[in-house]
């Protein structure tokens, strides 16, 4: 063991030397990032504000939700004013970025209720929405579409204050638990219904109206990153107006493409122009080729 | 700090207000809801009741199993118990309610050794059709496929015995580790094998028989939902016969298509209507523009 | 509640039985498997050794970096020999297995600073490739290409030393956190950028060259994979030559399937032929239908 030891020893040298070549993985002072375990708890902890009464924190009764939620927001805008002050002090002196990450705590923290009522009225468009959905509480236990938007809107409300960094591990932090990833600089408005959801992305400039419907599978992209870079803050993504329904696998791509209101996209639709509003647009299908086989296991040809 | 203390007091109580205006979101009796984390635990070991060995309580020996067993059965009786209790008090006495949830437990329990049998042939399926598999083991270790359909499976028993809210928890959880979206309500056969899996949906009332695979990215979904809750029980998902391939991407839709016996659906089909037994569907292939393009990297075009 | 003790006595028993039906699923013995948790704990933690800086140990300071890298890479290597040699004990003596496990950590570990310099070249494609990404900092932080691309950067170190169903664990992992799934067993070059991601299927015997670009959706699979176990270790899937880009929803399959360099694969592209170097193939765009309705919310025709 003696000489696993010493092997062992060889290792670490080896690895401390490789920290010290200078590039962006060789940064190791961790205290000076934000810390991702802490914004993620922090999520959850806003998710727990908005809709208070599905999940379970044990101690919460009506009698003393006033204390309850005193400790739940303080503890949230504590963490809150703690991580934006890791983002910003790159960019000034600490000082300044606490006063700044408190000005901006309360800031976003006031948004809360109308985050709140558009939490509702996406509650409201998956019931009506889905066939399949017994009850709102289902909706609000355990839709993954509902889940995903509540994290963006609220995502969206600190990266509207211009919070670097924290919104976008917020928003990734739900692509991970439901496969849709929204980017939190997208616009979108009230009565958002999204269906299973997994695979959607929705980009950084789209624009989103009120009522619109997305299935599982749905792009709404840029037509090409062949620009990297060089395109940043460009809009590069669509814009969808009010009661839009977007059906599974459809592609819209291009900073310039509208779908008018009150418009129907048909599953895997690719779209790049823009179509206007009161239409269905529908790819036409694929015609099938079937082919009779000699089927291995039935044995006889029908 | 002293004005912090107001200003904090002052958004507790602006959302304190926000809690009264009676919106399904400001319900905040959470014990009368389940618990989703006790639900999602609850899952989780009765998927090590399924398969024994393939977890860790490190203390779990042959020679004690029994103990092991029993202990790790109570628990999972004593908390479905629990949470069924806490849905059907809405709709009846609370007494009632504990002891329909006593007999709901103990008749889905008992189901425990039939879901069993099927999860065994769903590994059966997963090793005799994937070359990737380097043993049984490494199915039952990490195919997120097997993970989905054992989860669907426990979950259906408790659906068939009509309890509610809790089936739909356990497969929203499978769907958020696996991009498995397997409505409790399905009806699915022996020796089904899901690979990869990412972005697969099954609706509620699909119907799938025996041996049949399905990969990545396939829906089983409904033609159009404009109906919403008005087509609330209808069948609206397909049937999908035995011995049955659906490839990558393809969709089915409607509650009237039924894809025959020993039928091959190819890649990215889009099928609305039904296809006879024996058949190879395939999507013809969108014809491909190629394009040689003076290449910037490459600089010579061949 | 004596005759509930009763029953859940009998159930016990019903399962006790149904566990000694010789079956794979009735395996027992869990002490003699991988611990799939420990296993999952040491890749996050292997995961800090690639990318310092990106997370959270508080107690981790530029001055004492070496007690802390020493801990924590002798509690990576404790735990990589504890599950390779209960991995390996299954085809060798207790103590030789121990042994090997000791060359194999080893081995593994040092080849930790190589997959860090690739980890590098694949931020710095993320970043040049992504107008979205604000900063190399939000790409480690939370892009979860990167964070499937480095697992399996170390599981394919792994898979290459022949260490049997750790690899596969490790990039499962992966795929439940991302939805994307990348096999161990492929061959993937420096540069590599996966933007989104969910969905992605990257196949076994997969070759992917330098600076290769890929979105959500696409699957570099196998053309048919009726064969089963009969094709194990045969090359079933394709070959992407240096600077490629594949745009969403891509298919390629098959073989003997190469991409030429410098390539470029449009959106939903159905691919099962080599396309030569220096190409765009696009799919031919599916003519869209579109048809003006009359607009129940609307109740205007435009």
């Amino acid at each position: 063991m003696d000489s696993m030891e010493q092997k062992l020893e060889i290792l670490v040298d080896s690895l401390l030397l490789d920290y010290q070549k200078g590039r962006d993985i060789d940064r190791t002072l961790s205290y000076r990032h934000p810390d991702k375990d802490a914004i993620i708890d922090m999520t959850v902890k806003l998710l727990r504000i908005v809709y208070p009464g599905y999940s379970r924190d044990k101690s919460f009764r009506i009698y003393n939700a006033k204390h309850n939620l005193s400790m739940l927001i303080e503890d949230v805008v504590f963490h809150l004013i703690e991580q934006i002050t890791l983002v910003l002090q790159d960019s000034m002196e600490r000082d300044t970025a606490r006063e700044t990450a408190q000005k901006l705590s309360l800031a976003f923290m006031e948004q809360i209720p109308a985050i709140r009522a558009m939490a509702q009225t996406d509650v409201d468009a998956a019931f009506a929405g889905d066939p399949a959905a017994a009850s709102k509480d289902e909706i609000i236990f355990c839709y993954p579409g509902l889940f995903a938007i509540t994290v963006y809107r609220l995502a969206h409300g600190l990266q509207q204050l211009q919070v670097p960094t924290i919104p976008r591990i917020m928003t990734e932090y739900a692509h991970s638990v439901t496969g849709i990833d929204i980017h939190p600089g997208a616009t979108i408005g009230d009565h958002f219904f999204i269906d299973h959801g997994t695979g959607i992305v929705i980009g950084e400039t789209t624009v989103i109206g009120s009522h619109v419907k997305i299935y599982q599978g749905v792009t709404l992209g840029g037509l090409s990153t062949r620009g990297g870079q060089s395109l940043r803050g460009i809009k590069r993504h669509p814009t969808i107006e009010d009661h839009v329904t977007i059906y599974a696998g459809a592609s819209i791509l291009g900073g310039e493409t509208v779908i008018g209101h009150h418009s129907v996209i048909g599953a895997n639709a690719f779209i790049t122009d823009s179509v206007p509003s009161c239409t269905t647009a529908v790819s036409l299908e694929q015609p099938l080729q079937m082919k009779q086989r000699h089927c291995p296991g039935c044995g006889k040809q029908e």
